[in-house]
């Protein structure tokens, strides 16, 4: 098995952008990467092998939801994670934390942990730093992410130091709980809105010995400038030589520029859950596929991209299936949606190689910000 | 392009089983054949490489669905529906009426033809024997169904003959009403269950040139038995030298039956119906999935299966997908069905190829009706 591990392969010159590599026991994962989503254990609507396909080096499972359905032990005795679901390949899990922070009034905070209710049958649960570790043990997850408090927006400065510092005791104690060194462990930086307090926050944990760093609560809804800000000054701050992840970011040009600013790893709901609601990512345009002028539309929904559905269906077949609400809908566009996301990583990795990161910046938020962002203003908040 | 057309290759001594091959444009279909069901432009949950890798040499698709929803002109401007929906081998259309009769009071029943409203949206529509030809011939179809009108049950013997006449005479219009050759035109031999009203409308339609003849009116809720015998009863009776097609049937065990009194072509949704539902057909057990008797289940569906669903997840793994409501259940119990559909006819045509079929299928009957039938009465009114 391989060691995990990081190697930095180059920095780029006019930005902070970073080519890299992260071994894994289950392979390597080649960095700026997007991990696309896997909840329940499968990234919905998609075969394994069609994700690896796409060009997906890892996917990301949610803790929270195996931990409450099928269970982290009948995982582990069914062989970990990765034979359950038959996915050969890397795998991130999250913590549980943001999801139970999520439940609002169903959940109670003390420094112990989390206690909640189940969103599926109210049964009471509970999370701590050391059995969200052994739960992601026991799936096996080839990256770990430490319990943390998601600090929501807008926070007073007080309640962001207080959150802040209860998530650093919790690394700590991750990092005490972990058995398999196998398994990497990473730790998240909270602070909220707050520069003085992100800085504090990475140069605790980075005194500490974990294998990776994370921003976490961005994207929780603050304005797209102050995220953007936070991530600008912050990312750069991180460990030099270990990843960094921007969890749960965002949109094809929230990482465009989160590169730029050193992030390594993303993952977002985006792209899957657009797709199974029919908004279809282009480079010219955000087509939503149910409206009425792609009734007869003999195209493919982008000429420009290589994925299965594009090479062999219509636009006017898509929205067929989108309006009989057929499964396949959800299929062949999440299959489109998840290539797109994944051959603008190929790509801002090409650009890093060729030294030209900076002017394609440029030049792609000039024509996102002009074309598919104009359309639909970025609205990230699409329904389930 | 092919030529229509049949070849007989071989028939069985001990039963009226029959080995063939019928010609088609857009290839050729090994019988007896079964035709998964492709409703609205897709067979649901599966991509068309996947019907063909699951073995199915033709699939059938839904003229009265089509034809409301993208609409059949749609689909000629398109290039007709073997490009529509990327399926680039033989396709079978039904005429609509099953459907169009299925509406109740939705729909009014004239010597001209049948006037009805769709389900969508309400709004009015007809089919008359020449518009469903007329809609065949604009979809593209490789076989192509004569508009009929389907005798329900119970009816009195005078009410199927009222109505296999009017079928009959439709039947004649329908042959007048081609223009296309190329692809073929099978007629419906209709009477309800009156043996002798059966014989009177096989003999009268295949003094008329079609190419394939079909029952229809058999599985619409009458006894076991009575299905049985009108089949085997009616069956040896159609065109030799023609195509014979049982429309809308069945469970593995009518199919074995029904194979043996001489029918060629069968369709049904019950494995991909069942495989939504979660209810999985094996040669030893039918497989709920939900039961908690899987919920740790290490193996596979089926261990003598060669599906990519038995070669790749366990039963637990399918029952948490079922319980979580998640796409990939459907997609894989659905490869699992239809495999198993697909594999049992491979099986009936080598059966008859070695000699073999009378003494297989009296083990295979035995077998089935002690195992999977016998768990659940073999109902086939599943929801959808």
């Amino acid at each position: 098995m391989t060691e995990p591990g990081f190697e930095l392969l180059k920095e780029d010159a006019g930005t902070k952008a970073r080519l890299g590599r992260i071994a894994t026991p289950h392979g390597e994962i080649r960095t700026p990467a997007f991990m696309p989503v896997g909840t329940q254990g499968t990234v919905k609507g998609l075969l394994p092998e069609t994700v690896r396909e796409l060009g997906a080096d890892i996917i990301l499972g949610n803790t929270y939801h195996l931990y409450l359905r099928p269970g982290h032990e009948l995982i582990r005795r069914l062989g970990g994670l990765h034979r359950f679901m038959n996915w050969p390949g890397p795998i991130l899990t999250d913590s549980g934390g943001f999801q139970v922070f999520s439940l609002g009034a169903l959940r109670k905070i003390t420094e112990e942990g989390v206690a909640f209710q189940s969103h599926i049958d109210g049964s009471p649960y509970s999370l701590t730093p050391e059995s969200a570790v052994a739960i992601q043990e026991a799936l096996g997850s080839d990256i770990m992410m430490c319990l943390d408090e998601c600090t929501p927006y807008p926070v007073t400065v007080r309640e962001a130091r207080v959150s802040m510092e209860r998530t650093n005791r919790w690394a700590r104690r991750s990092l005490s709980a972990r058995t398999n060194r196998m398994q990497m462990l990473f730790a998240i930086v909270q602070g909220g809105m707050y520069p003085d307090l992100r800085r504090q926050a990475l140069e605790e944990l980075a005194a500490l010995d974990f294998e990776g760093y994370a921003l976490g609560g961005v994207s929780v809804g603050e304005p797209k400038d102050m995220m953007e800000e936070i991530v600008s000054r912050t990312a750069p701050l991180l460990p030099r030589d270990k990843p960094r992840y921007l969890m749960g970011v965002g949109t094809p040009a929230d990482i465009v520029r989160s590169v730029s600013a050193g992030i390594d790893l993303f993952d977002c709901v985006l792209p899957t859950r657009c797709a199974r609601n029919g908004l279809l990512f282009t480079n010219t345009q955000k087509v939503v596929i149910k409206h009425a002028r792609w009734r007869e539309d003999e195209f493919p929904l982008d000429e420009t991209c290589d994925c299965y559905t594009c090479r062999n269906y219509s636009r006017a077949y898509l929205r067929h299936l989108y309006m009989a609400r057929e499964i396949l809908a959800m299929v062949l566009n999440t299959i489109h949606n998840v290539r797109f996301y994944l051959r603008l990583m190929e790509r801002i990795r090409e650009e890093i190689r060729q030294e030209n990161y900076s002017v394609w910046q440029r030049e792609f938020l000039d024509r996102w910000e002009d074309g598919p962002a104009g359309d639909t203003g970025e609205k990230t908040d699409i329904p389930e």
